[in-house]
C-alpha cells in the first residue's frame, strides 16, 4: 500500500482522532458549551505561548492574525522597524505599506535571524522607531532569529515587540513573558498540527495600551473586538466552530506531551536531517538554522522539481520547494507537529532513494545510519 | 435514542458525507490537484450565484467577505446608502463607519425588506449616492428585501449594488448576472451546508472596475488579491483547505439538485412552518417574509428562554431566538441547506410538544397537519 506523508512546513499532518473530531455535527457557537470550549483553548494557548497576556483565535490565515496584531499596535505617531530576511518578513512590511504605517525595513541576508545588534543599531540611527516586527522562525529560509534577545532590547528602550512566531511557536522554545514580546502570531497549520483557517495572537499589556489608544480602520481584523471573546468565550464574529474543536483536542495533546518535551522532539528531527544532509554531501541551506523547518541546498545537477516530483510520486513525501529567489534551489522538510523520528527516517530514505535515482553520487545508507545515531543518542 | 437536530439559521447542518469529506488527510495547497479543487469550487460559485463574474473564497466569516467586497467598492470619492433593518444591516454601517467611508444610513422597520420606492427616494435626495449596499434576507428579522427591483433601479442610475446574501444564496432566488447586482456575499454556514470558516464574493467586471481604480488600505481583505486565484486557484493566503474540499462536495451537491429545485423546497419548508404557527394561533414576525428563515412571535405568557431550553434539552432541537430588540419575543428556525419535510414537520411537533408543556393553549397537531397540508400540496 502506497502511504502519503505531508512534509510541507504547514500545512502538516494532522492527528486522525483530530480529523474525526472535526467531522462531529455541527453545533451552535451561541452556547454556554460553545463558549466553555473557546475558553478552554484560551486557556492552553496561553500556555503554548507562555504567556499571561490575551489569547484570541481569528477565523482566517496567520496572515490575518498578524496584520490584526501589527495593525493594532502601529497607529499614526509609532514607527516600526521590520525585520526582512525573507518572503513572510517582506509580507509584514507589506501590511506596513497597505496601511500607510510608518515604518523602516531592514533588509538582512536570507538564511540569516536577525540580531541584538541589528535591532540596536537601526533604533540608535533613528529615535522614532518604537515597534519591532521580526519573523521568529522565517519558514521561507529555516532562518532562526534571536527573539528572546532582541524582546530584551526592546524591554529596555520602551519599544512594543511584534514576532511572527507561525513556525515557531509549538515546534521551539518560545517564553513570551518571561522574554517580554507584546503580540506573538502563529497559525493552526504548523505546529499546532490542525488544518488551515484559525490564526491566533497572544497580546501582553503593554500592547494592549497601546492598542486601546489607536483608531483601526476595520471591522473583521480589529484585534479589539476580540479582546473580550478570549474572557468569554464569544467571538465577535461567527467562528471556525469544527476547527475551533480540532484546536481543543490538539492543545491538549501539546499540554499532554509537555512543550519542553516537543521542543526537544523538534530539535532532535532538525538535527537528524542536518547530519543525515551532511553525510550525504549535501549542503544546509541557512546560516542561522531553526529547528522547525529545515532547508537542504539542491546539488548541483540536480533538478529540483524533478526532485519533488520523484520522490512525492514514487515515495509519498510531499516536502516544499523554496520561494522567491530560493526557487528551484532548495528543498524544505517539516518537523513540526504530528511528525516522528520513524517518519523523519522514512524521509531521509526517501531522499536518499530520489537522488540516487537522479544520479546524485553518496554512499547509499549515509544519511539514515547519521540520522539514527542523533535518535540513538537521543531516545533513549 | 436521543438525536440532535440544529435548526439555527447558521451554522446549519452538514450532511454526514461532507463531515468525513473534510476529515480525509491533509494536503497542500500550492498543488495542481488543489488548483484543479479551487477552480472546480469556482465555477460551481458561479452557477450558485447565478454570474459569469469572479467567485471568490476568503477564508474568514461572511462579515471578512463583505467587509472586503464593500471597502473595495467604496473609495474616497463615492458614496453609499446603506439599507438598516436589522443587526446585519448594522453592521455594514458599522464597516463604513469603521474605514471612514462616506454613507448615509435608511433606517426601516425591522421586519420589513427595501423596496425600490425607499431606495430611489434617497437617491433623489442626494445625488452624491453611487452604491447601494442590502441585505437580502435579513437574518436576524427574517425580512426580505426586493434585490431584483433595486438592482434594476441601479442600473438605471449606474449605482454599484453590493448585496448580503448570506442568508439567501443557495436558499431563494437569486439571479446575480439577470438583476444586475455587481457584488453578492454568502457564507459556507447556511445554505451551502458546510461549517463556518469561508466566505465567498461575487463581483461583476463593472464593480471590478471600480475597485482597480481604488485604494484599498488592508492586505488581508484586500479583494484585488484574491481575483487572479479565481481563475488560477492559487490563493493569496493559505486557504482553509478542508473547507474548501467540503464546499466542493456541497456544490456539487447543490448542482445536482438543481437550484430551482432548492429554492422551491425552501420555500414550501418556509410556508409549513408558517402555516403550522397560524394553526396554532402563533404569530409569524416579519412582514416581508423571507423563505429561508421564518421567525415566531413568542406568545404571550410564554417565557423565550424557556421554550428555546426546553426544545433542545427535551427535544434535541436548538433553534434560534432574537437578536438586539428581538431577544426574548421571536424565536428562528432555519429553512436551509441539509433540512427537509420531516425534520421540518418534527420541529413543529417539538414546538407544539414545549408550547404545550409551558401552558400555551392550542389544538394538539393542528400544527402538524397544517404543515402536512403544504408538504402533500407540494411533494407529488
Amino acid at each position: 500500500m502506497k502511504k502519503f506523508r505531508l512534509f510541507t512546513p504547514g500545512p502538516t499532518m494532522v492527528p486522525e482522532d483530530i480529523l474525526l473530531e472535526m467531522a462531529h455535527p455541527i453545533t451552535h457557537h451561541r452556547t454556554p458549551e460553545y463558549r466553555e470550549m473557546a475558553k478552554e483553548v484560551t486557556g492552553l494557548l496561553q500556555y503554548l505561548f507562555q504567556t499571561k497576556g490575551t489569547c484570541i483565535c481569528v477565523t482566517g490565515s496567520g496572515t490575518s492574525a498578524a496584520e490584526a496584531a501589527i495593525v493594532g499596535c502601529c497607529s499614526p505617531g509609532h514607527k516600526a522597524l521590520v525585520i526582512r530576511n525573507g518572503k513572510f518578513a517582506e509580507r509584514w512590511a507589506k501590511v506596513c505599506k497597505a496601511w500607510d504605517i510608518d515604518h523602516t525595513a531592514l533588509d538582512l541576508e536570507w538564511g540569516t535571524g536577525a540580531k541584538v545588534a541589528d535591532v540596536a543599531a537601526a533604533m540608535d540611527a533613528d529615535s522614532k522607531l518604537d515597534t519591532v516586527i521580526v519573523v521568529h522562525s522565517e519558514t521561507s529560509t529555516t532562518a532562526l532569529t534571536d527573539v528572546q534577545g532582541i524582546a530584551g532590547l526592546c524591554r529596555e528602550r520602551g519599544a512594543i515587540m511584534i514576532v511572527d512566531g507561525i513556525t515557531a511557536v509549538g515546534a521551539i522554545p518560545v517564553k513570551m513573558d518571561e522574554w517580554g514580546v507584546d503580540a506573538y502570531i502563529t497559525g493552526s497549520q504548523k505546529a499546532l498540527m490542525l488544518p488551515p483557517g484559525l490564526g491566533f495572537v497572544a497580546i501582553s499589556d503593554r500592547a494592549w495600551d497601546r492598542i486601546e489608544g489607536g483608531k483601526m480602520h476595520s471591522l473583521y481584523t480589529d484585534i479589539k473586538a476580540y479582546r473580550k471573546s478570549a474572557d468569554t468565550g464569544d467571538a465577535p464574529y461567527t467562528p471556525a466552530n469544527t476547527l475551533m474543536a480540532g484546536a481543543r483536542m490538539a492543545l491538549r495533546k501539546i499540554k499532554e506531551q509537555g512543550l519542553e518535551n516537543i521542543w526537544a522532539e523538534t530539535s532532535m528531527l532538525a538535527k537528524a536531517t542536518r547530519e543525515a544532509a551532511k553525510a550525504i554531501g549535501v549542503k544546509v541551506y541557512a546560516k542561522d538554522t531553526v529547528d522547525s523547518v529545515t532547508a537542504l541546498v539542491v546539488p548541483d545537477g540536480i533538478d529540483e522539481p524533478k526532485l519533488r516530483k520523484t520522490i512525492k510520486a514514487s515515495y509519498g513525501f510531499h516536502i516544499a520547494g523554496g520561494q522567491g529567489d530560493l526557487k528551484g534551489k532548495i528543498v524544505r522538510f517539516s518537523h513540526m507537529g504530528y511528525v516522528d523520528a520513524f517518519d523523519t527516517l522514512g524521509v531521509i530514505s526517501a531522499l536518499e532513494l530520489t537522488l540516487g535515482q537522479l544520479g546524485y553520487k553518496f554512499e547509499t545508507g549515509a544519511g539514515v545510519a547519521a540520522a539514527q545515531k542523533v535518535f540513538a543518542e537521543s531516545l533513549k
